[in-house]
């Protein structure tokens, strides 16, 4: 075993079950051979598999996701790979290079070094419901655990690049993967000059949480890009193709953009140039938070003896940004209360230089960068809930971005990061507490229901009815 | 000459005057010996030398702001160096170093390879006085103008360093100017592996668009970094410290830095714990846009004929990130319209790899980074112009980071980057339109005239009236 004896504080993954059994609802589905854990909520139906835990789930497993509880975000059926084959597995590095290599996974194994990092994806559409509630998006409707951290082991890209010795021309890293879609197999691009960068810890991955890679994650190997949207680490990897130009792939072009909100569908449709205009891809992430408890429909008797609750969620950046503060308001964005912020991937980086854990290098230390998620807390006093409308939270990053106050909405409906706001009800003798929304086709949280009550959920105060004021006619935002 | 045939379609410094005449203002100061511009506004009064140029001048002069334009933070007294000094300026660099080095500026211009960037340098408090109307900071009132751009020429920071051989403890690189000031030398220090990234270019310079850097921009040599906010572009440089932690210098501490908006001055003077933690000291700068046409008191003739009016302004965002989209709003936000948007700095990016300019390498094509600002317009129709209350901007970076609404209060009003709203005012036969503020303590925008009608800026509606409505007790911000 290679694992040091320095490492005692730092995380390591929780329990976790790797499900035996193939689900009844997958039977008779291209994915009959992918055991699954029944919690996962589906987002699109039975097939494609599309899920997130319930947000309590994810957030109780903590720093460390369970792989079964890991969010999935497959365009197909997934790719069957025996254990025999696993270790032939090839993948071809091509294009503007000088040495175009094919390289089996025992080679990617055996001959670059391996190094372990603690990573946090997330979906471009994590919080899409709530875009979905204000005006239907192409996109189907994740909650807010479109996001899950694991430990991937494997080579750096850049390593892996480097056997290969790129072209001075070569600017782009197109990737594609083995699942076979209706408009070819699931590709897209990044900056080569990001696999260069030693702070964002580009890596190909065999392993995550140490044991291999499971079927929904991309096995036997499948592309990391940390700080990223998930939509860029391309899952069951089989080709790599240095470019000058960003991906063609339809699903580069097509998906993970956010349009300029004055784009309608009908407009997107008609006008290709929308879509191949690089400055509305997304690749790194934007700074977003949610909370995690109370829980939606969580009650709290008012009647408590306890005098204060502990307010608690998860925060993420993008670009290896760290989150430099999480801000908490019961008065509607007027006024802010610092809440505190714990990193666990800040344990990682004191271990010594050359520690390994699962067979990589625990290559944290060496570089500044935030690739992971953050949790936050902050004790209230109940009274304080019990004379609020809500609670509402935001992050801002070490480039001092803060999440908007309002939705941006795009044609895809994706990288929401609005205020995370959980509304409080005041039933009898104890407070109700409503999440946004619910995901998928879920019925419940406060924007469904001012939506029922005719309110305008673009309005001031969320659209919720304020004493002594109809928030159906607004005269704010019908100016003159 | 060095300057090569291929460099055509490149931004090139404007028609530009080195004053050479002393201003009456400052004989008798200690900067007796630098001749200035007197369009230059100045924000601390007489002395030290805090200016920024009117708006719509900086804006006039295009992409490359004259160096007599461009904007100065002065902590105290500039130095005095005279010409035949000027090469036998010295700088250490020491520390955790394995061959520490005394180089002369000679020997900087010398040894080292040469490169010409086009950067554009922000002051932290851009657009401060907007902040201060909401509740007074720490700091002075600068306006939109806290912004310039020009071509530094100069080593890359990196190859110096190289040069010293860093420790590989080395972690932060801490500078210090010349400048003597109450607290001791102005310092301050940047990530060590910021310095390294080369898509970043951080420099030394020794001339600003092909001449030489004028006093009162760090003559004779001076530390520009990118992307970052100005005060970490140390001017008269002197020393640079390799070290494990951050700049403990009082500078470095005490100013540059967004605490949260719930520290008030009286607990920021208590609690040395909130200058102290890095994470609310600022290095990159974040998204911002402003309006420069229609300028402030601008008027626009109803019976115009012109059937359009064109809108414009800059846009900029930080870490090399890429302003992705700019949008304007005439209802308030509840609708954008896109605007375009030109980048001069692309411009240089197709140049052969091996041209110079004024001495130095043209390196812009071999980084993807946007080190500069870039321009948006929009023509819109004068009858919507009539129809609306207010034009408001906001930009989008390529990390999906956008402008938010309300202003981020903090003690030292830094950082300011809410949309910029131009008010639009009916007077008679036409249009009058009105900025937020006008910098330092001149009278004049829509902020200070709220205030006085006694509206709330923090309420909707930036505390105008609306139809109807009494701006002063509106419902939605005093909830139950």
């Amino acid at each position: 075993d290679d694992d040091c004896n320095d490492l005692d504080n730092i995380p390591l993954p929780p329990p976790s079950v790797n499900p035996t059994k193939v689900l009844d609802i997958d039977v008779g589905t291209p994915d009959a051979h992918v055991p699954r854990d029944p919690r996962l909520i589906r987002l699109t139906g039975v097939h494609p598999f599309n899920v997130e835990a319930p947000l309590s789930a994810l957030f109780d497993s903590g720093f460390l996701t369970p792989p079964e509880l890991f969010y999935v975000r497959n365009h197909g059926a997934v790719p069957e790979v025996q254990d025999y084959e696993m270790l032939d597995w090839s993948i071809t590095v091509e294009g503007l290079v000088a040495n175009p290599l094919t390289l089996t996974l025992r080679q990617i194994i055996e001959e670059f070094e391996q190094v372990t990092l603690p990573v946090t994806l997330v979906c471009a559409g994590n919080r899409r419901k709530e875009q979905n509630q204000i005006r239907k998006s192409q996109g189907f409707s994740w909650g807010a655990a479109g996001v899950s951290t694991s430990l991937f082991t494997g080579p750096l890209l850049a390593s892996v690049i480097a056997a290969a010795r790129p072209r001075r021309n070569a600017r782009y890293l197109c990737m594609e993967g083995a699942d076979e879609l209706p408009n070819g197999n699931y590709g897209t691009s990044i900056r080569l000059s990001q696999v260069y960068d030693p702070n964002r810890g580009i890596m190909l991955a065999h392993k995550m949480n140490g044991e291999l890679l499971r079927p929904d994650h991309g096995r036997p190997l499948r592309v990391v890009v940390p700080s990223m949207i998930g939509g860029r680490s391309v899952k069951w990897l089989k080709r790599i193709i240095l470019t000058e130009g960003p991906s063609e792939n339809w699903y580069h072009i097509y998906d993970n953009r956010v349009l300029p909100t004055m784009v309608t569908p009908e407009m997107a449709k008609k006008n290709k140039d929308w879509w191949t205009d690089e400055r509305y891809a997304i690749y790194d992430l934007s700074v977003n938070s949610a909370i995690a408890y109370p829980a939606h429909e969580e009650k709290l008797s008012l009647e408590t003896t306890k005098e204060e609750y502990n307010l608690k969620g998860y925060a993420y950046a993008g670009a290896g940004r760290r989150i430099t503060r999480v801000e908490i308001s019961l008065d509607k964005g007027r006024s802010w209360i610092l809440s505190s912020v714990e990193y666990p991937e800040d344990l990682y980086r004191s271990v010594p230089e050359d520690a390994t854990l699962f067979g990589g290098r625990l290559d944290v230390g060496s570089r500044d960068a935030c690739l992971c998620w953050c949790f936050w807390s902050l004790n209230i006093p109940v009274a304080a809930l019990s004379a609020a409308d809500d609670i509402v939270v935001r992050a801002m990053d070490d480039s001092m971005n803060t999440q908007p106050r309002d939705t941006y909405w795009s044609v895809l409906g994706m990288m929401h990061n609005s205020w995370f706001r959980v509304a409080i009800r005041k039933e009898g003798g104890h407070l109700k507490f409503e999440h946004p929304t619910q995901p998928a086709l879920q019925k419940g949280g406060w924007m469904e229901r001012v939506k029922n009550e005719g309110g305008d959920l673009l309005g001031p105060n969320w659209g919720e009815k304020v004493m002594g004021q109809d928030s159906t006619t607004d005269a704010v935002v019908k100016a003159p």
